[in-house]
Formats: C-alpha cells, sequence, structure tokens
C-alpha cells in the first residue's frame, strides 16, 4: 500500500533498529484519512472471504478493526489485556502473551459469547513482529471453535520471524506495509 | 439518539444500580452500523464549531472517536491511561486521574507534539459517570494550550455528577443517551 509507505516514509521515527515509532499517524494521533484507507485496502484483499467477525487487540488495533469491519459491513471483537488471569472461566477464554517488543506478559482474554464455530473470523492488528499477539488470537479463537479465515496487518516487521509462525498454522497473513530494516539511514520495505 | 437507546434498553445487560454493561455492542463486541451512526450524530451536532481534532481516551473511546472524526475529516488523538508516571516531562503532559467506577488509579498521558495553542478539541468518550476521565483529559488540554469545543459522550449516567462537573467548566456535554436510573426492572433515560 504505497500511501502507507510514503506516510511511513516521511513521518515513522526510528528509534533503533528493531523499533519504528509511528505516533503521528497510526498509534497516538491517528490520520483518519489514512485508516479508513487502510479499512478499504483490507476489505478489498479478504471481501470473498465470507468474513462474520473481525477480532483485533488493545488498543492500537481497534482503529484498522474497527474501518475493515465497517467497510465488510461485520461486527468487530476487542480482544483485551489484562496483567493478570480472571477467576471467570465459565464465560472467558484466556490465554498468556509474552511481548518480546515490550518484554512484558499479559493475559488476553475474550468473552465466550462473541465467537461461535459459526464464525469465520479475520483477525487485525497494528504490528506484526514476533507474532506472539496473533498467536494469542488465534489459540483464543481455536478454542471458540471458530475459523480463521487470515491475518491482516498494518506494519509487518519482516526481519523478524511472525509471519512464518502465523504462515506455519495455515494463515493466510496480508500486511500492507512490510519493512525489510530500519536504520539511521531510513527505512527499507519488501517488494 | 434512538437507535442508541433500543439497543440498549435490548442488549444492555444490568449488573446492579450503578452498572450496566454494554459488551455487546459498544465496549467488546462493536456494532459497527450503530458506532458509524454515533459518529454522524456527534459530527452532526458538532459540525460547526470548527474542531480540528478529537481527543479520547484508551480504549473503550477509540471506536467512537475515530468514527466522529472521520466524519468530521481530522485527525484523533488517543490519551494513553499508564499505571504509573514516565520521566520525560519534556514532551509530555501527565494528569493522574482516579477511577471511581473501576477504583483504580492512573496517569492519563499525552504527546505535546499533537495539541497546540491552535486546536480547537472535541473530547469524546464512552461513558460519563463521575467525570474524572472528562476531567483529566480537559487538564491536559488546558496545560497545551488548546481550545475544548465540547464533549460528546455515549452513555452518560445522569445520576453520577459528571455532567454537572463538565457544565461547571463552561464546556458543551452532549451525551446521546442519558440513563437515569438503571434496576432489575430496566433501564430509564432522561427527556
Amino acid at each position: 500500500m504505497d500511501l502507507l509507505k510514503e506516510k511511513i516514509k516521511k513521518d515513522g521515527i526510528v528509534i533503533n533498529e528493531h523499533v519504528l515509532k509511528v505516533d503521528n499517524f497510526l498509534n497516538h494521533q491517528v490520520d483518519t484519512k489514512l485508516m479508513d484507507s487502510i479499512g478499504e485496502e483490507f476489505a478489498n484483499y479478504f471481501k470473498d472471504k465470507n468474513i462474520t467477525k473481525v477480532v483485533t487487540i488493545e488498543s492500537s488495533g481497534i482503529a484498522p478493526a474497527y474501518s475493515v469491519a465497517s467497510k465488510l459491513n461485520v461486527p468487530f471483537v476487542i480482544f483485551k489485556k489484562q496483567s493478570s488471569a480472571i477467576l471467570d472461566t465459565e464465560t472467558t477464554i484466556q490465554t498468556p502473551v509474552h511481548s518480546f517488543t515490550k518484554n512484558t506478559d499479559y493475559i488476553l482474554m475474550a468473552s465466550k459469547k462473541y465467537l461461535s464455530e459459526n464464525d469465520n473470523i479475520l483477525i487485525i492488528d497494528d504490528f506484526l513482529a514476533n507474532g506472539q499477539a496473533a498467536m494469542g488470537a488465534y489459540r483464543i479463537l481455536k478454542e471458540a471453535g471458530s475459523s480463521v479465515a487470515g491475518v491482516g496487518i498494518v506494519i509487518e516487521k519482516s526481519f523478524q520471524d511472525g509471519r512464518k509462525k502465523l504462515e506455519d498454522l495455515g494463515l493466510d497473513v496480508y500486511s500492507l506495509a512490510r519493512v525489510s530494516k530500519i536504520s539511521s539511514n531510513g527505512i527499507e520495505f519488501l517488494d
């Protein structure tokens, strides 16, 4: 998606060779026109997959998830991050996730009520690095008996192994910008 | 907003006389058609106020903030909740907030870079109860020198004093559903 790549080149801030800050248009301040286009791009790619629901992880995934879900005319479900497991295992599904990027652990949680065996789910997230968050979402969806139609990622760090892990599960991963290198000389993309 | 009130009556779950769960369409699973209408309603009400940016608080405010910001054709900024203050006071503005609803304390944080004296801000949030989150956002915006054009709330608990506190600051508070009573007999609205 050229519009996104241009924006990353123009406004992305290189923190180090692993960390790219996109606070200016994606994570802290959100460029609504760009986000509308991001949703259109995902919706166009997944439009023939009979998606029944979009799933995302709070909180940076919410805007792109809403954008694509609105265009696919389906609801979206926000998986919640909790610092510890909650007692209610009857109505919720929980799975532990380790974030390598932030070096933190959390419990990803969803209510069973919004996921069924009849659902065909599109997982959306802002970043794909080591794939831990998306894999956590996948585990919850499998436990709920839902099908997973694919994974839509706004920015993929292609030099990390998240995509491989998801593809090894048989998932179709569609990333709008695949960053191959982050350096003080600039940002490089695959393709 | 009749569509929202009907949805609350139909799908809202009364936990006790203070707590109404709307996980089915607003907080956990999001009804995108309803959320599109919520954005239209806010955009229509505030359209002549020369809003330059929408501000919200993660994470349940993100969807309605995106909806209205997209329709007003402006960016939106997500104020972040942190468990403790961070050292960087040069580029951020931080303020402590106490949530009476959840009985928790957090630090609300925004980057200075996305707020200026030329901004005329619309604050959007999902719930208004005691007004602490909106007041925190207001303090940050005042410190940044921005004007505040108004506050848009999806569901107001009119039996708590959040609206009064915001109106005492001279703010125009527009709530789409004003809940006057939550009981096992049902949910009542003002108007």
